[in-house]
């Protein structure tokens, strides 16, 4: 667990919903409660094959100047990135706001290692990644928006962790549900966390028995989205299972 | 086919030359032709092995405002682009103009899927495709600008088919031939089709013949592009087969 | 060896050490000497596989005009980018200026196997290939900013070669060296390299050292960057090999 | 008034406040509404000292090519654009979807004075102007997104009109009401025009009323936004009027 | 003075030469000091008369979400902004952090007069301003992105005050000296500023100087810059006055 | 004249009608001849109220990096920026390629100066200029990008002079002719400059012949553009004068 303990908001059975919805099903959920804008956008993965779900720890950077930041040798015990990473708790994600810059890099791939050791849920920064290739390594998901050679403190300049910041123009509150999938990454306000993993995952299923009936060459009319009768013969498939 | 039925404007040799060629030659035909902008830029292939040839099927999008569109729940009967999914006929390319919007999808997987189903040809947006990863599940060829998960109606209210559209700054007219490879899509205007397929299928032969001579080692003078000489030695290779 | 002869500025055994390196350790390297922008943003490998070590011989391109380019047929007498293809030495990298424009290719596939066939060491372009997906084809690294069908003359005329050039942002001297891994590029001034080499290969050993802590679940207080006690330790794990 | 006649849907009243009010004060009264997407970003007016108000006449470009648009002489019986000029009513506003594109004009200055002959209210596009310099003398409102003095069939090939629109990602309905200030462009739904309009009024007279109490030094608490006692105050003040 | 008091870091005679001399010559100064990044760019006056002076009082916004921010009624006593506006002192200078985003408003006019009526030195916004054309009437500098008519809180949500920030790309410190004329913005640690506005005023004399043998047909050799000739020259001629 | 003199390529009677034209008829003229791309985009002018005619002194710069350019200190006899401005002839116009760059100026107000006094025609730069306020001073016509105060050598190595160039897109050759006008900036091939500007000049005149008609109520129809009465009846106007 970190410095900033985020109560339990989610149980164990709704973190594993959500380790199986799509984050398209979750921004339908989400906007049937309003929320329009909750997917971080132009992000990538570097493990599309990891499904990450966590809590927000936020991390924010501000332009480097040559009185603050751009020393090449970072220091473990004053620089703030360095300490996020070590404070880190288990199933956090650090969402790094990058202010989306790609002049230089924003995170590395020795950190996300120690990250991963922490048993960090992920990584997400709207900014670039540097020694981005080995990341496929490392058995830990992470988002970026590119990749760039050079390290951070030549732009970057971290100054606080756990305050509300924007990531490439999604607001992500500290203790926010992180989910990301080959997609990109929803942010899920921690209070709808548990209604909106729960519908997603029926709306998930609902929309695998609809598929199915378009492979079998349906027309999409009754089926997608399912009608009266669509929905009764769905539920009546569950309880037959 | 379609309500909006195109005359067969290639037969059956010219697609299959089509099927065939590079994006590449086929924009050096048409520039011979005097046309300069048919390769629509920014777009990547869902199914990179796959080659799409099709007739232009558009369907256009305007910006979604609280009066129209921007309900969570699709109507089959009323929804423009549901009504062109189920109208597209086989050999049809759906061709979206989304307005080269990121801010949310343009079109989904499960829509994709029934398009598939139809024998449409494939699938062009300038937007966003959502539930992006599981297109390559489809033997289908689709091209789009990026991923977003969140659903289209919260940003495009789509307005009618085909008529006269851009894409990522390139004209398209119904009817059109479409032509997608692994470096994207070319569109080229139905009545210069089968001389440009006859051309390009030429042209790619020889470009082959011209290539082995480099691999063997010879300069690109006199080869690429070829000479008189290499030009009767094309021709005389390929009568000996 | 091109016409434009660069005195031998590395020696093998330094090129051995540029083959290893990363291009983010040797951003730091040169940072350290006060260069802060020597990686080439917004470029991607054609075959992140390989690493590329050579010298920058540069092209530039200027817009084509209805009176200068924008021929369909190529003079290779006459066309300064053909006669830097016929020009290139070996261990050199052909670097492009195309002013990063997207708005048609800056060079293909059968030049670039003339390229390889000339034992050049890489092709760099700050604009687009066209025949892209057939350069994983090609036992020869390349690097581009996209793809892009249409043939460069209808947008670019190139005018000299081996003058100093911008490329997407980062200056490049003729026979500066050029690094490239899956990550992107990075431009050494001809007169560091030796230092840069050396300091980059053994800050790289020292990382995989503090990396394999990490991996063993140290935190990063002396590990990542080093103190004096891990410095050392590295040091005699050295001595022990 | 034109072909597409509209109907009277704003009377003389609400037109004369919609000359008075401002577009800030416009959008306030529609996100009250819930819309949030009504001001056309990146405009600018070509007359600030004047105030726009009209009926959207829609009119929308595709991109040109060598075979449709592309002359240099326009034929004003078959030509959109020209056609539109000559049809558009009095109290009309012609709004363009030039695609945003700054590549050549969307529309010049000797059609904005037909334009302006025919008492049509006004020009809206989010392309380009060319002679832009003279339609300072023009006592006709045109907003725009800057200057270029390329001749429009270039890029843009008009395909059809008052049908529905995007201009710089704003919904515009044939017959919406179009309100200009200094500031920009407002799009409001007919259906609205006439509260909107009256509690736009009210509003501004308000926030005047607002605007002097901070003018004399007072705090904006209480004052702006107006409490129970500024309103009242407020109100008094109007009577006493 | 506001509720965070910034120890008085310059003088009435520092200031007053910051009043006089261009952002041209400080960025220079800062530049001999190895500042590379010190202006602000693509910012645009509202008053280009008035030259601005004062300390930077900073304000964060992060992207508005429907369970933050997004209310049309604003709360002058948890407002982030509204609070900012009441709390700020004489001589300060609001220096908003808006992401840059151009989607909606991030200040008003009626606050700005209360700024104005607090004795506030101006106003910096990395965003849009409202109500922009009446920021003439103002005596007072302020200086922003662009103008959009909607409010701020539709994309807006204010969170802190007085900590780090970025502005278009360029650090802000509490505290910083901000100085502004008709070109745009130029922030100076406050540490530096006395020195700086001193050779700031002074190479400005020089400046002036050089202009005039300039503006009487001398080359710029020798005199811009000034050689040692020059130099003794203008140091003579200033005993003079 | 520069050292790099261009043969006179147009008499003073072609001189004095590009005097008079409009760019906007310029680009119509070349576009009838071909040339489709001629007008730079993106520029201002600081002086509207200014022509700009003259030859093309054309001036490339590079990216700046630590071991070339940078130097707060100018070197009159190295740099080839300042070479450049003590070279130019009268009637040339120093035309930059800034590669676009707006991250610190390319150019500033003494220098600009300096080039009035040398009777240079004009600057045209796709970059940035500093002390851009004071350009209003000069009675000399400046087109740029933007305005940024930091000094050029922190972004630009300015490297050679009179080699073709792009500048903002377009190809400048030296010697090309360069018309400015409150629109922008369009270059003419020199071998075209005779015809086009006489041609320009014709279809000035007729357009005002046109402008008149509109202007008294007549339909653009046949009058704009001119049917065979139209342009009979304009050419026994100009008889008549």
């Amino acid at each position: 667990m970190s410095d900033n303990e985020f109560p339990n908001t989610v149980n164990s059975k709704v973190k594993s919903k959500l380790k199986e919805v799509s984050t398209a099903t979750l921004t339908s959920q989400l906007l049937k409660r309003g929320f329009r804008n909750t997917f971080i956008p132009n992000l990538k993965p570097t493990r599309s094959d990891l499904q990450m779900v966590g809590y927000a720890y936020t991390l924010r950077y501000v332009p480097a100047r040559e009185d603050f930041g751009m020393e090449v040798n970072y220091d473990n015990d004053k620089d703030v990135q360095r300490i996020a990473v070590e404070s880190i708790g288990s199933e956090e994600v650090l969402v790094i706001d990058a202010r989306s810059s790609m002049e230089a890099a924003s995170f590395g791939h020795i950190l996300a290692t120690r990250l991963s050791m922490r048993n960090a849920a992920g990584l997400v920064t709207d900014g670039a990644l540097r020694d981005s290739p080995r990341f496929s390594e490392l058995e830990f998901p992470a988002y970026y928006q590119g990749a760039h050679a050079t390290t951070s403190s030549i732009i970057h300049y971290p100054v606080d962790t756990n305050i509300p910041i924007g990531c490439n123009g999604v607001l992500v509150m500290p203790g926010d549900i992180v989910v990301g999938d080959a997609e990109g990454v929803v942010i899920i306000p921690a209070s709808l966390a548990e209604e909106v993993a729960h519908d997603a995952y029926e709306q998930d299923l609902l929309e695998e028995f609809s598929l199915k009936k378009v492979k079998n060459g349906l027309s999409i009319k009754g089926v997608y989205p399912a009608n009266k009768e669509t929905f009764e013969e769905f539920q009546k498939s569950r309880k037959d299972k």
